[in-house]
């Protein structure tokens, strides 16, 4: 048992020394709830949120990509993927259209709309990204990336 | 309409090279998925996740957080704090107790079998992070503690 006389904080204050707030799991965790509430409420005047705005990024940025590929880089199921482009299909957005490499693969391509909408989208997230990194210096951001990215692409 | 003449990449290395690939928000959402699944994986062995880690680790630490504090903290539904307290408690790893200032809310105190089993699940969970971190040093490891701080915990 803990000593009983111990005084418990107030609010989360004390929970931040606590063990966990040294624990860079919990601490990507946290970051990432953060950014992802703060993503998904501006993009939600372009209709969209962050799993649908990235499938809209990479059908727009014209890398062409199969549902298998997007599920793999964005770490969703397959069946989540097929919702998304299903739904940005409908609005159309997005495009599915048979790969001239492998006319078994669908891959995905952005419409007029789509890209007019991911452009002023974009702007949104990155107005987001700017207000979360306030306290971070451009120096720092771009460290930031770096070593996010060794975390996010393991070799 | 991307030009219709480009190769699409082979897999995803072509995606990182998208406009998502700089991307904070994104960078930070695959680094947390691919962190949090290793360490589901490893915590399974204790018949923990990650989530139940947080709520076990926080409890063993002697903080005496309230249900509340944890859902803040954890950026948790109140009602999957219940029901992760709730298996913790059946599992008699964790106790709700009354807090002795202020006899409406019920603070987590971790049991002995509690704490030895924190205790075990932190080793795993800290092979675990050192695994990911293999391609950072030590000093960069500490600096992205340090920037993913002014993220999890904005002033």
């Amino acid at each position: 048992m803990p000593p009983t006389g111990r005084t418990r904080p107030t609010g989360t204050a004390g929970l931040r020394d606590s063990v966990l707030g040294g624990d860079l799991s919990f601490l990507l965790a946290r970051a990432n709830a953060l950014t992802l509430a703060a993503a998904n409420a501006a993009l939600s005047q372009h209709g969209l949120k962050a799993r649908s705005y990235s499938i809209l990024a990479l059908a727009a940025d014209g890398v062409r990509p199969t549902q298998r590929e997007l599920a793999d880089f964005l770490r969703l199921d397959p069946s989540q993927v097929v919702a998304l482009v299903d739904e940005l299909e409908e609005r159309q957005l997005v495009e599915r259209r048979t790969d001239p490499a492998d006319r078994r693969a669908n891959v995905l391509v952005a419409t007029d709309a789509g890209r007019a909408l991911f452009a002023r989208a974009r702007q949104s997230a990155h107005a987001v990204e700017l207000g979360l990194l306030a306290a971070v210096t451009p120096k720092d951001h771009e460290r930031l990336a770096e070593l996010l990215r060794l975390l996010a692409f393991p070799s």
